[in-house]
């Protein structure tokens, strides 16, 4: 029997410990995607407390508490926070086999070296342990993301954001990570959503210019892609939870465009021309640049309208969309290929059944002089476990070129996530390890060295460009 | 090397050798969803020899037979029982790595203590032995259900069911094991199958009223769960093969409604219609009264035309749907929790590439102050096997709280299929020995003794408030 | 640790090991379904050197080679031949977990006793070494499938084609491996592509008759059918990328095919038609005659239009397909199976989500006095590897009866992909020897061997009839 969560924690060969010991672990962070608040980074805040730092946020953790039944007041609601940290310690105590479960604990060892395990019993104490340190200079957020090794971090800002706080993190020079702003243009392309006429208003008008057409909005988007990349973005993201496709013609899309403006019926087919030609003229900017696009396929969201008027979005009543991608996700692709403008691309499913299809995606988009353009990317949300990212990683090494992977990415509004890189690496490592030493490839440790330092910290760093 | 199917059959951890033999083996049995006939348990039936009993009303036997090339005459034919026996054994002999070589043994060992293994050498003797030994009143109906320390268990029952052979059950005092109905409704959903019309009417005259409208329908079906839970039912089920939905209107529903009626042709949104009041309607019975709900979602049935026509349905010619369902199940489970009635609901799906859609359905309709009220059903009907429910076990702890989990059920036509969950406990309990034995989770035995129990049996007694 | 790529290569269990050595190794191989071109065959080709003979024609190495960024005249270009495979090596060596790394290294052992492990510093080297073996007589294409202990094997052959070559091979009695053409008529099917008239008008001509309707197309592919059987042909195939199913009446068919004919607009529906009652009335040939017909469902083929314009179709653009197949495939099978015309069939998925829709599909169809009369088709394609592979196995283990299985055939247009037989057969056995040593099955070796024995070899010899 081994020990719970020590220092070989995953690694269940010799060859895995030395490959994590030796090579994974003292690899700088590159986190390219995540969701933390630029605001809080460039204020430095302090928490005062475990469960704002903890649970603040963080819907994976209110939704494990809510399938425990767990009252609302304790999750999203007003309660006491000491009360909520524990009713979220006894549900988290019963969700044996839940990355939650192994997340929480290396959090507790790695930012405040505590290591009892969580449970009702524990978790006052440790709240009260946890809670005093963190008002100490050392637990701000800066200092948060610096004790983790972390190189660069995008965090995931609108066009029209002005992107002040970057501005301020940038001119301060008080952290070790680099900072950047990620481009995540969504609320362009949703043209059937409420909300989309006055978005276009305020798009612009930070792009200082009209917009009365399809290629208005592009427009506006370049100058805004323009401002983003003065300000070091290099990255963009899109959330495609269905794969669209339809006729690339401007003249379509804006039957889409013009109906959004006047609050006309917009048919399904000028939606998809819409999204098709906005998707792939920002695809051509991206390239011009050389940066990257992120394509985070199959979320359906905010499913419990109940709770969507309570709260609003991204609050934990989010889950998996089944619809077929294949067809159209290779068209829109295609498109932008069959202009020389496909920008390096990640391809990421929250779907594993179509971890087969996007899997073997990548390898028809391929190009010479570019290591892995198109990338598959590391397991995403609901797929972020032990068993989601070893099918990950399985399923792009059987149909790719493993060693040209970019890795990890937490995707997390928590500033204590970064033990979830670490959790990879172990993952990683221990894969390697087991073809290793079952055989399967041979035991050349100089290389397989390289090949982990690759794929956690090198491949992304010549990838991005950063 | 391991002995076949000894004390410590697929438990590969001394961990888990303990959760079995001291927390899962000893706790009865909660069988919340079977097919065994009323009338067989209130007859409480001799079984004239082993083929009747074993291979009578199997049609997951008769797949394999016929797999397998067996003649008709020997599968659901008239051949000789001993023969078909034999023939079986054979086919089973072959059929290495299906969850039927496992059950068949368990099924000799744990019922008739013989634990040679059956192949056509074999079968012959065994077939003697054991239909001998099942002419002792040891071996009729009830003995079988209660040597297996089953302490619930629920049938499958039509809603103009007058219950009378759980009447006579219930008062019979015979059996320790207490049988209750179940409601299964599909007649009333199936609006576009031949004999709905007929069904209609047989609805209304066990109801005492008249059937003119979808409305109707709903206040008829409620006069039944009212009898239903009268007679102790506290369940319900639903074959969904595949998942409707439709604007939630009976104006719209009835257009189908009296379509059926006359004859007349009807649209599929009509039908989704009918379908979304009908299964909203029954949904808020259900949470009036505290029960729960099953949706068992993907099963595509017989598909063999000639069979059909020979056999009619449920003899073995089914196989699995791949409509997406995420939408609509989320639209359909929303629309009764927008409305505060949503009941508990447990969600199985026969296609495991769904797993993760299920699993994260959930989540979105969980409750505070009830413990797991949208449960992932067990591995069900083709996936009820080592790799299914090791696949639905690890889903739901990767994506739930899997302590919270109700557990098992048949869900079969056999008197000796109570191995079955056996088999699930062994297999629970090796997955979970695996993770502490892996340094996943602490090693704290008492406490993981509560949560194995708790799965096998205690959760659901608390859930079903039984 | 074990050592890379040894005798007992993935045999990790005393078990596995008898049984790959004492029953599978030695059995000949049934290579029923490949791309090996019979003009090759018949010319007994001699190949100029070891990048001629490993990336020729390989899409998959190329595939690889472009994902690590190699420069496209070393890939489909004109490039340096021992350039070309220095390159290949350096992207093999960082393809940890691809199945070309197992492939490749078991060619080289296999075929010229080089067992350094390949990358770009062993690469040349092993070029010069390999390139100078291949210059003598025992390496020409003949004699390289002899090496392999190949009894049978089938190309895969146009209707339209003569057969000459396959004539020359079977008048030259230089092999031991017995060649025979396949039927795979899949451009009499695809009527709405570029070429359909055309081809429609070679089929014509090489059937010796006109063809104004359907109902001749289907007359022409019969005299196809028999001519194909005069050479010894006794199985067809067929690409179904999505699986189609219209209504099976030859007035529907007729409508798209005069709309071929003539230029003019087809329907959906008609092409629909058109399919199914070709796909049926083939499906009657081939049972008539005892043949097999094998379904490859779910490839999305030439995605890239920029390389499809440059290199043509089959050179590593291909990726996978997630349209649901499960309704439509039964109807099609049932169409067949309800007028007693259903052949053997092999269904192939390439789509692994889509394994238990086609293992589940198997039991709808089977049929007494045939072992496995439907057979769920060894992994295929993106799948041909260590997990898809045992996915493949386990899945049609757990839904079937495996061992009825026709087991491997390579779908190779390499002349050294057999050691694909030899790895399939190393899985096979390390995972019954798994079973076995876990005390899932009984540890009777005889029957082992025996079950091992069908599977590799005589299963297939008695399926086929050959």
């Amino acid at each position: 029997m081994r020990s719970f969560l020590d220092d070989d924690f995953l690694l269940t060969t010799p060859t895995a410990k030395t490959l994590f010991h030796e090579a994974a672990k003292g690899m700088p962070i590159i986190d390219y995607h995540c969701h933390l608040s630029p605001r809080e980074i460039a204020q430095n805040i302090k928490f005062e407390n475990l469960t704002r730092l903890m649970l603040g946020g963080d819907h994976y953790k209110w939704r494990a508490m809510l399938s425990f039944g767990v009252d609302e007041s304790l999750i999203r609601g007003d309660g006491d926070p000491r009360e909520k940290f524990i009713a979220f310690a006894d549900a988290l105590s019963r969700a044996i086999g839940n990355p939650l479960y192994h997340w929480t604990h290396l959090e507790l060892q790695r930012v405040f070296g505590i290591d009892t395990p969580l449970n009702r019993q524990s978790a006052g104490e440790i709240y009260d342990i946890a809670s005093e340190m963190l008002q100490g200079e050392d637990f701000r957020a800066q200092r948060l993301i610096d004790r983790f090794n972390v190189d660069y971090l995008c965090t995931t800002d609108d066009p029209t954001d002005d992107l002040s706080f970057h501005q301020t993190i940038a001119a301060s020079m008080s952290m070790k990570a680099r900072v950047y702003p990620a481009f995540r243009p969504d609320k362009a392309l949703n043209i059937e959503r409420p909300g989309f006429v006055d978005y276009i208003q305020q798009l612009a008008r930070v792009a200082g210019m009209e917009i009365h057409s399809t290629v208005d909005v592009l427009t506006a988007l370049e100058r805004r892609v323009e401002y983003f990349h003065a300000c070091g973005a290099r990255i963009s993201d899109h959330a495609l939870d269905t794969v669209c496709y339809g006729e690339p013609s401007f003249k379509q899309a804006d039957k889409a465009f013009h109906a959004a403006l006047d609050g006309g019926e917009m048919k399904q087919k000028h939606i998809d021309s819409y999204r098709t030609v906005v998707l792939a003229g920002l695809g051509a900017m991206y390239a011009q640049r050389g940066w990257t696009q992120q394509y985070h396929i199959g979320a359906m969201r905010n499913n419990n309208t109940a709770m969507f008027r309570r709260y609003g979005p991204d609050v934990g009543f989010d889950s998996i969309q089944d619809q077929p991608i294949a067809y159209n996700l290779s068209r829109l692709m295609d498109l932008q290929d069959a202009q020389g403008q496909l920008p390096k691309t990640i391809l990421y499913s929250l779907n594993p059944a179509s971890n087969h299809v996007i899997g073997t995606m990548l390898g028809n988009f391929q190009q010479s002089g570019v290591k892995g353009k198109i990338q598959m990317g590391s397991a995403w949300w609901f797929l972020d476990q032990r068993d989601g990212m070893r099918e990950q990683l399985k399923t792009l090494g059987n149909l790719g070129v493993l060693g040209t992977f970019v890795g990890m990415l937490t995707d997390s509004r928590s500033f204590i996530s970064y033990p979830r890189h670490e959790y990879f690496r172990r993952i990683l490592c221990d894969l390697i390890g087991q073809w290793v030493e079952n055989g399967e490839y041979p035991n050349d440790t100089q290389f397989l060295i390289d090949l982990v330092k690759d794929i956690c910290y090198r491949n992304a760093k010549k990838y991005f460009g950063i």
